[in-house]
């Protein structure tokens, strides 16, 4: 990394199930936030901005922090330069990049958060932390000028990755497949996260964190799961072999 | 359509549970097929394309069928121009459409199919038969130069449509959230072909077929459901109101 301080929280998910947005992890978003009361939301992954910044704004209520929408700045770069923290929202993640290479933040928010602004992402947000676009679950709704991504972190992740069910007698890939044909074409270690889990970055320490496990996929091993707590610092001096964008 | 006589299957999925290859369609494959002997086969959307030759051979042996390969043609345009029937199989559309692409083949098979080759697709290569690849489920594990597939009908078809789980704690979009997604961003008819239907095309004339019923999304309206023997010429009329690429 070419910082030795950033500070990431990648979520899998915004919300787990029978929990209110966030619910499930708020007590590490405070820790994230170290006391900062200003959050600097990309609502961009959704079609209706105002809307999911209330919706950001309600679940933070409680830690006393005030939610700014980033599509309302007149000046979305200088805004990004001087943010105290950045949450970048789920939803469908080529709108998000798209929106995010139109308005120039893909290197605005990559500078920022390598010199030390914290950045937060939930499933598409998360997605966008890594090199590149290409482990998303989304449908391909709009074409990005590139797949590549913020690249905050040198490996893939998968967000609300899921277990194939063995009850189930659909026949579409499953995720594991779907990976899979991903190392067919892409040399670069790929970490699914299943919902309520989440990795927390500070400097060159990466840690497992939440309530599930997580599966970690790479070219020519056999996949291994890490619990929460698992220390996955290795992963940070990955070096991603594929061809951008 | 510029021609009025194309003969297209368009298949949800190659194989459904239970059954081999291609198994739940046999029927439809031969009179599709019309006597015609040999059959030209792309593999791209899967790495191992003699394996999946094999896969195919296997499955037409009862009809009589000879398939080729049309990764090992010397001269994969001229190959396509001399087909007696065409088939693009399933796996993944990213990869499916940047061989193609690679290829010289979009605009070749357009051209031979609107002057009478058959076409058949499965999954992926039913998504190529569209405007568009924006509707695949598949993993974007490489970048296509343009998401414009090969528009043999001026409508978006979701292979392997599946109706959400009511007993499902998993919080990733269902499939009808992300087709609502992309009519958000596009003005095109959407048909969910489950996995055991299929898309008969003759000419002007389209008719639902298979086991599943199909569910047909359109902006602004309520979901529709027709079941097998619907008469769906009309979207052979659509007029797509979308960018490409």
């Amino acid at each position: 990394m070419p910082n030795p301080s950033p500070q990431l929280l990648l979520l899998s998910s915004s919300t787990t199930h029978g929990r209110p947005f966030l619910g499930h992890a708020l007590e590490a978003v405070t820790e994230w936030l170290a006391g900062r009361k200003r959050l600097l939301f990309a609502p961009f992954a959704q079609r209706d901005h105002d809307h999911y910044v209330d919706v950001v704004q309600d679940a933070v209520n409680p830690l006393g922090v005030r939610v700014e929408g980033l599509h309302t700045a007149a000046d979305p770069v200088g805004a990004v330069r001087e943010a105290e923290a950045l949450f970048v929202g789920g939803g469908n993640s080529f709108r998000l990049l798209s929106e995010l290479r139109g308005r120039g933040l893909v290197a605005a928010i990559r500078d920022a958060v390598l010199t030390g602004t914290p950045y937060m992402g939930a499933s598409a947000g998360t997605n966008m932390a890594c090199p590149s676009l290409r482990t998303t679950n989304d449908m391909p709704i709009v074409r990005p000028p590139s797949f590549e991504a913020i690249g905050l972190v040198p490996f893939q992740i998968n967000p609300h990755y899921l277990d194939p069910d063995p009850g189930s007698t659909h026949m579409g890939e499953t995720r594991e497949r779907r990976i899979t044909e991903f190392l067919e074409e892409n040399d670069v270690p790929v970490l699914g996260l299943r919902e309520e889990a989440w990795l927390r970055v500070r400097g060159a320490h990466a840690e497992l964190a939440g309530f599930s496990a997580a599966r970690l996929f790479d070219r020519g091993a056999e996949p291994r799961e890490f619990a929460p707590g698992a220390d996955l610092s290795f992963l940070l001096r990955s070096e991603p072999r594929f061809d951008l964008p």
